[in-house]
């Protein structure tokens, strides 16, 4: 994998997100790339993240399934505009709606597995569907529906918070 | 509202989820209630629980619907039966799939109010739909399909962990 992760150019004035924002100290630190046409994420859930003994609970799978799929949106629009993540104006999804179909119990061991392939790729909507494995066990299905936030600032511009208007 | 929660009800060995378990220091602490034929629950966000600047985390809020809905279920489950929470065998729901609509940009400031009725209550099967709200204005809608889990222990009963297993 890269070094840096489509989270990792986000501008500062929109990596403060509990999910996957490197400026939030508290938060998950969702991190996701590129393998081929689709995407991935790896995430180990911590014992806090327990749901019932042994098992990951199933909003801590929503969450990582929201992030790394609002994640892979906008790499898909750059993708598709063919410029670099760094460029401006810097490109932010955001979900419109999640759907989570929990097939199996996750187990709390192993680190989760997303992998990710694109539905549709339009200028202001990508629906991204997501299987979450650990080990070889498929455990969670998510279709994530993303719309684009108006342009973002660039990831060196400073302090405007324009994208709060969604 | 009454002193006791649905989620105060549940055995220890299954009190120890992220979202709702009593017994989880680190959690989120979710608690519902009874409103006449609906279920209630109200929550108030951290500020690390940030999407962009203002707004709360999707990821946040698809959880305490879950939690919500899991709980919501094992009271209507409870009331169907015509038994009081605490008797035994206890009774609880898993979430078999989530489906969150974020409808506007969820408000940090306010406290979340969540009203959820019951579209389906059968034994195995219980179907919630859930409105959030901040202050007057709907921001999210969900649909939780939870299952039951085999039966538990009474909450008073220690140490089995017999739910694991789903």
């Amino acid at each position: 994998m890269p070094d840096k992760a489509f989270q990792d150019y986000y501008p500062d004035n929109l990596s403060l997100c509990y999910g996957c924002g490197r400026l939030n100290d508290a938060g998950l630190h969702v991190q996701s790339y590129w393998d081929g046409d689709e995407t991935v994420c790896s995430f180990t859930p911590r014992a806090v993240h327990t749901a019932i003994p042994g098992f990951v609970y199933g909003g801590l799978l929503a969450s990582v399934i929201d992030c790394h799929s609002t994640g892979s949106a906008a790499a898909a629009a750059y993708r598709a505009e063919s410029r670099p993540m760094d460029s401006s104006p810097a490109i932010r999804f955001v979900t419109a709606s999640l759907r989570v179909d929990y097939l199996r119990p996750t187990p709390i061991e192993g680190p989760l597995r997303l992998r990710s392939r694109f539905k549709e790729i339009g200028r202001r909507k990508v629906v991204v569907e997501t299987d979450l494995y650990v080990g070889p066990e498929l455990c969670v299905h998510g279709e994530v529906v993303t719309v684009r936030l108006q342009d973002s600032p660039a990831p060196n511009d400073r302090g405007s918070d324009s994208g709060a208007g969604r």
